[in-house]
């Protein structure tokens, strides 16, 4: 292992989130909250000193960075991230205890947007937009980020694009362009020019500058992190519509918009995940506003909600408009596997991804086929390309992990006694990066109830969700820390 | 494919099955139960009267049976089995509706053992009997039966091969000894004898001699039907720990007990998949021991209760002693996991099997290391032997089945609007041919109130998860029906 390369690079990521920190400590500064600006000082200061001292320590890294090394490196970047990011939250008395601290930058950072906090109307502004800042961040990778920023020399040896495809989501990860920094900045750049267009429409619909911004913020990442104590529900129906857009819209693959702006129209349109996703959405709204009839006064009150709240679970965003949690079982049970089936490979959301759904199911059409005709060779094919039989290994490695992870959290947090609802619920809605669940964790509810090591579970399937399993697994295999 | 080879084994299959009923209407007839009785007499009538005339229309069959054909086969035997077997339960008037009757008898053949009858204790000894005799048929399956008891000159083209993998549990089927109804035979011997000796035990219990018939079919066939409302509830513990020992040994691939007949007692102790299986059964007793403190009396009825019901559910028999609905939230959700794991592969249990859990896991580690290292080939060993990679392969589609088969069951039945648990544990506890599952379709409660059409995807779910979901699935496939 190239420890002194990991360690230059982990300090590099620590640099990047010190300085994301300073629109927030301005925030506290200049809005008289001093606890909060003091909590985002100090946490300046020992972030900077950490990887101050970790670039030092890794001076004179040799070449040399696998796909080992990109996995694992992924891993603790994003670990040493949460554990440091969530200082602000401690320091400033605002989250007192530790683990709910970093319940709630885990839960940030992966876009889950489940929370601990019984009434977030009580916490002070720089602290808010830090965590709704942490959604932004977490939703298109840190790792990203750096990739766009730093210079193409120091970009070597298979070095970034073992990071892209650890940080980014998708069975198949695919370069835009042959150089990726440049991939990465157009990643970004996209993301960026989302993110505003839906700060503008929201600011359109009377909404204020921070809540505008917060919320562009939570939908950009598909986190669900909100600033209201009801989440998103007491916005007029216009701000509600404009998010569930702007939610389905960040659950799409970026290379979409990216075909898109080079006007490679018929490529978008046959995109088999594209359809998927949005056959899905219109599928699952239809279903609900028939399963609904009644509940609501109108049928357009109806659609939005079925719509509003569709849209937030397949994403697995989080936000709510109501309490989905009184639905009748048939719009819950469908919303249940929606929070699986999760968003399109490659967007901000998470989930098993339509993508890798389509694959599984691809590949099990071939394995019918395969016990008729033991003796044919088949292929997978994904939009006319044949599919290496490496991703194909890799997504049944994924579906078994992702089962094998749900089972083991499900029966450890079951120990806190609550409901078997809950309990499933609570780790789909953490492993999913979606964040409210149902029962005792739905939308009206939070997390605080559980045990530390409940939490501990769920940060971990936070963590393993938004990473899509491997670089977090890794971390536990003895394979990764011996040296062969 | 060769119609007329299916058509002429089927008709042998309906044979044997209106044989098999036989007993059912003597004990009806000398019981004095007259509409039972004409219930099996007509059944038998019109049984023989279809076998007949598909063996006439199937006469002048081909040679050649392949994959395909034995896949279909054994689907298409299963449901004409059932849909011919639920006869006497409709024409004694006993279930009068067909779904019903159907339901409850791909519950008996599938040894699910879950009931829409509220009160058994109502039946008719003759229809009692055939409930319970359907779990001995389908535990080692009517084709194996078949397999042993016809002549070997009929057995050929890799005719009897075909069939035994396709209805026989397991990732990995093997041949214990070169001649494959010397293999049948030899099961079929082994299962008599278990069976036999868990009457002998009962009885010395002093058991009724119809119920102990009854309760050993029950167990042998790891089904669950009982003949007392109550279960097992109402025996005395000698009984309730006879057929707790019976439930394990019948969860036990069968060829360790070949081995053991052999002497062959080191590959025994050594086979990974039984140490997995007792692994577990002794690790989910203890830990629901330690949940339960206060629960019971005393220590040796909590790990009495514990133990019998652990035994129930990975054995995917379903019995039951106790209201487990009623247990805390973690020891529910053990036996929740219970029921996905099951028995051994070559036992008469249910479930995914441990060796299949096994085999996904070590496909999961290889799965790992190989993202680590991208260029290393890697094998997956099983009892030392390197295990081929159609067998990975299969094991995986196995998986990708199971999870969309579960998704898709749970929204359908989620229609009928039961809770989230009951709708989740109703399909897990049919999908693993366990019978009772939690809270609305819990251990004292039955399937009564579910709609028709949930319980058509439940009969669906039954099939499916006991042949092993392929022979089921390659019904509703194309390539199957097509000519190439």
């Amino acid at each position: 292992m190239n420890y002194k390369m990991m360690g230059r690079f982990i300090a590099q990521i620590l640099a990047i989130e010190a300085a994301f920190m300073i629109p927030a400590l301005l925030i506290s500064a200049f809005g008289g909250e001093k606890a909060a600006a003091m909590g985002f000082v100090y946490s300046i200061m020992i972030i900077v000193a950490v990887a101050a001292l970790l670039w030092l320590f890794c001076r004179g890294a040799k070449k040399g960075f696998y796909a080992k090394e990109g996995l694992t490196c992924t891993g603790i970047s994003w670990l040493v991230m949460s554990l440091l990011g969530c200082l602000p939250f401690v320091i400033s008395g605002e989250i007192p205890n530790y683990i709910d601290a970093l319940f709630e930058i885990v839960s940030g950072f992966t876009t889950t947007g489940a929370s601990i906090v019984p009434a977030v109307e009580e916490l002070s502004k720089g602290v808010l937009y830090w965590r709704s800042f942490s959604h932004w961040v977490g939703g298109m990778g840190v790792l990203v980020f750096l990739l766009a920023v730093i210079p193409v020399s120091e970009q070597k040896g298979g070095f970034t694009m073992h990071l892209l495809r650890a940080e980014s989501p998708g069975p198949n990860v695919g370069k835009l362009v042959p150089r990726m920094k440049q991939t990465a900045m157009i990643l970004y750049v996209i993301y960026i020019l989302l993110t505003v267009l839906n700060v503008i429409f929201l600011l359109l619909g009377k909404m204020p500058v921070f809540d505008a911004v917060c919320t562009a913020f939570g939908t950009a990442g598909t986190g669900g992190f909100g600033v209201k104590n009801d989440s998103i529900a007491g916005y007029s129906p216009y701000i509600q519509n404009v998010t569930t857009i702007f939610m389905l819209l960040f659950g799409i693959n970026f290379s979409c918009y990216y075909l898109l702006l080079m006007r490679q129209l018929r490529s978008v349109f046959k995109d088999e995940e594209l359809r998927m996703y949005l056959g899905i959405v219109v599928v699952s709204i239809v279903l609900i506003v028939i399963n609904l009839r009644g509940v609501y006064e109108t049928l357009g009150e109806t659609i939005r909600h079925a719509a509003f709240q569709v849209a937030t679970i397949i994403t697995t965003t989080g936000y709510a408009t109501t309490d989905f949690d009184l639905w009748p079982g048939f719009s819950k049970a469908i919303l249940l596997c929606l929070m699986v089936v999760g968003a399109s490979a490659g967007s901000t959301g998470g989930g098993m991804k339509c993508g890798r759904v389509l694959l599984l199911l691809k590949i099990l059409r071939r394995n019918i086929r395969q016990v008729l005709y033991p003796n044919r060779v088949m292929v997978v094919r994904n939009n006319d390309d044949v599919v290496d039989e490496k991703v194909l290994q890799n997504t049944n490695g994924y579906l078994a992990a992702y089962v094998f992870i749900t089972i083991f959290s499900f029966i450890i947090i079951s120990i806190d006694g609550f409901s078997i609802e809950t309990n499933i619920s609570a780790v789909l809605a953490c492993f999913n990066n979606i964040g409210p669940g149902f029962d005792a964790v739905g939308p009206v509810m939070n997390y605080a109830s559980y045990s530390w090591l409940s939490k501990l579970v769920l940060i971990f399937d936070m963590l393993a969700g938004r990473l899509e399993i491997f670089p977090i697994l890794v971390l536990f295999s003895g394979s990764t820390w011996r040296n062969k």
